[in-house]
């Protein structure tokens, strides 16, 4: 055994502020998961790294110790129809409405891109994934290897939630984080989305850093330094990576919850909307979507042109073939025949009308998100369960003047009662300017992008 | 039940440089103490109070905290003989050859202070009062409260270890410190010192921060800053208090080692000393323990002017009652008869010798220390036990010139073989400086005075 350093000496050291190098790091990590290193010990360290920082290098040794600590996946090894493949992937920081996965994942795969998609659950007040996609009746979420390497192959993606074999020590650490208030830590966050997205084996990512109100990252310095940091340590683990920040003050598109999001992803995906306000309200959405693909073939070089390959993800929304490739890989993910039909919904939907004339001019998300928690939407504990069916179904956008009696939000839910408990805190979710002009001047006439800033290195 | 708040959000508190209030404290420690706190969110708010600071009126908090976790002393209520009496004790960070309390003790009480000095076993480098006085055959350093109380009327002073009734808060927190690298933290250094001072029910404390190489504070604004926080935070507790900044650069005294240490002590306590040598090096420890009795008794207020009490102190050395009072106290504390000559010696007293004429620049104290330990002095780890015999004899001060084959230590060992394997580390240990000139320059023509600052606001 080669002698180490007492923990307490590698804790003074980072408490002082100085970089801990590769063997250091090495026997903090490999020792907490092995459970040699009690989690006192480790908690005094994560909290010194929390407050004096962490150089990039350490990041990256931090990165590549979790990565390393259990199974990554190397497709082309698994198989030779992979020789020329291009593996991508997008990972994002988490917003109220996030359903981009499912409709991007189809998408990047008509560009030629194989995806192979590890999504984690929901936790707080943005929504998970894999709590969507399980609303599928008969859906996997944990294919075999085989069948990830067949529907990579066939249908050029899989969607699976994080397993334990992979990063066990980030998802150990993970846990200690949340109760030793260590969690916003920008080198933290950056080990523990980057080693996961190393282990999936993939050639470029594309990291979506939500900013605003409703999201983690509230300034766009702070998003920045996430989004740079992010695209540096994936580009030291070999990745091409771009970040790009985007903005989350209102939520993504018009449904929160799980099956009303997986309902509203095959709306776009078919390009067929119920109504022409829905598809007012879900463009900016649509088109990130489109956009966020777009970088993914850009940046693993399957695509080179921006707006042709624009027009191609239109194109493929427009003719079916996105949401045929969806469907091909719903069945092939253990969905039952007929699934969509069968999507969990409530007896109840109620509406929240505009108590006034005037100008939208802020939807508050986050409010709408912590709702949502208690609506059953999401959950508080990780042990906690999700109701696939409730959630929130938002009629207007932020800068549509609407009438008094107008439906801002349809609310789905299991009893009348609920619309009588919900209905205060969800129009107090909605501002509503009478002045029309302040409105205008505070959100501009036109929506907003959703990307704001896109870091590439 | 109190609604509480997650201990995660305390800990965030605490980690964005906010102050805890008075139940936000309690939680973490009650908690803590009780156990239903665990060990990883402690050390986590520990590494954040480490880094962002304590305000004063929060390390006074968490000092009432620790203190009321455990018994405390009310004197006057516990004997009405104390109605009148004046409470005092001493504290030092530590220091090597610091047998203060054993000579200040007796001298505190012969200036009418009643002395309940609870002292600790030594850890690391520095010694401690509870393992010199175990090396007298009989002595219990657990008295009874009945035997606490008859010493403090009779002999005015009583020598015990810190009972695990007493700040049981603080001696759990400690033990996560030192194994998470947050010890060297003033506040949390003042609430662990103040917490244990208080609870043995004094009306005044004198505080002997030591500062030098061979203390915990190595510069003399560490020192302060950790002098003025004792003496604020212990008169927010409602005890007078001062500090004395002490420097600590040789042993203090001739002696390093617990019986050796006890010895001297005896030796001061009855004005008698083997040698010259040994008066002359001994002195400035003499001094230092009458300074510090007499800050004890002005501070308490049995006496007034500080020449008269000094003289005062200096007669009680010479006419015998200072080694009688100490007899006494040894005698009502379970010593066997005849326990001076029964103190544990070891086989051989070798001898280092100076190899080159030359002025003694510098004996480097922690160096000893450290040696110390391997020789079985002081202890590493809690668990290790102390050889009472062994030790060092220190025969020269800085700042005296020597002739080459001049003894500058005696090492006190049990083989012969001990003085060829340690010879060389204590040689090392004594800078002597041919260049004579160099060193008067350095060190001055007479010994420095100990104190180097008094703090008392």
């Amino acid at each position: 055994m080669r002698p180490t350093t007492p923990v307490s000496e590698l804790i003074r050291k980072k408490r002082e502020g100085q970089s801990l190098n590769t063997e250091e790091l090495s026997q903090l990590v490999e020792g907490f998961a092995n459970g040699s290193i009690p989690d006192y010990q480790i908690s005094a360290w994560l909290m010194a790294s929390f407050l004096c920082g962490m150089s990039h290098e350490e990041t990256f040794l931090l990165t590549r110790l979790m990565r390393n600590s259990g199974k990554t996946f190397n497709w082309r090894e698994l198989s030779s129809n992979f020789a020329q493949a291009r593996f991508a992937d997008k990972h994002s920081t988490g917003g109220v409405g996030d359903k981009v996965s499912l409709i991007l994942a189809p998408l990047a795969a008509l560009l030629d891109l194989k995806v192979p998609m590890m999504s984690g659950r929901g936790l707080g007040h943005t929504g998970g994934t894999v709590d969507k996609l399980e609303s599928i009746s008969g859906f996997s979420m944990q294919p075999s290897e085989k069948l990830m390497i067949q529907c990579l192959d066939e249908v050029g993606f899989v969607m699976m939630s994080q397993s334990h074999e992979v990063c066990p020590a980030d998802r150990k650490l993970y846990s200690l984080r949340d109760v030793t208030s260590t969690v916003e830590s920008v080198p933290l966050i950056t080990a523990s989305i980057v080693s996961k997205k190393w282990a999936e084996g993939i050639d470029a990512i594309v990291f979506d850093v939500k900013c605003g109100s409703a999201a983690f990252m509230g300034h766009v310095e702070e998003a920045r330094n996430l989004g740079e940091s992010l695209v540096r340590t994936a580009q030291l683990a070999g990745l091409k990576a771009v970040s790009c920040i985007t903005r989350m003050e209102e939520p993504l598109g018009s449904m929160i919850g799980n099956a009303l999001e997986v309902e509203e992803s095959l709306w776009i995906l078919s390009d067929t909307y119920p109504t022409e306000t829905h598809r007012r309200v879900i463009e900016p959405l649509k088109n990130l979507c489109i956009d966020l693909s777009c970088e993914m073939a850009l940046l693993a070089g399957t695509r080179t042109d921006l707006q042709t390959t624009r027009d191609e993800c239109e194109k493929a929304l427009e003719d079916g073939r996105a949401i045929a490739l969806f469907e091909k890989m719903a069945k092939a993910q253990g969905a039952v025949d007929g699934w969509r039909s069968k999507l969990p919904r409530t007896q109840h939907c109620l509406t929240v009308e505009a108590p006034q004339d005037g100008l939208v001019a802020e939807i508050h998300s986050r409010k709408l998100g912590i709702l949502g928690l208690s609506l059953g939407i999401g959950r508080q504990k990780t042990e906690d369960k999700v109701d696939p069916a409730v959630g929130f179904e938002v009629l207007v956008a932020p800068g549509e003047s609407v009438v008094k009696g107008q439906p801002l939000l349809k609310l789905h839910c299991h009893s009348k009662a609920d619309i009588e408990f919900y209905s205060a805190d969800i129009l107090s979710s909605f501002l509503i300017e009478a002045d029309q002009s302040k409105v205008r001047a505070l959100t501009g006439a036109t929506p907003h992008p959703l990307i704001m800033e896109r870091i590439s290195q």
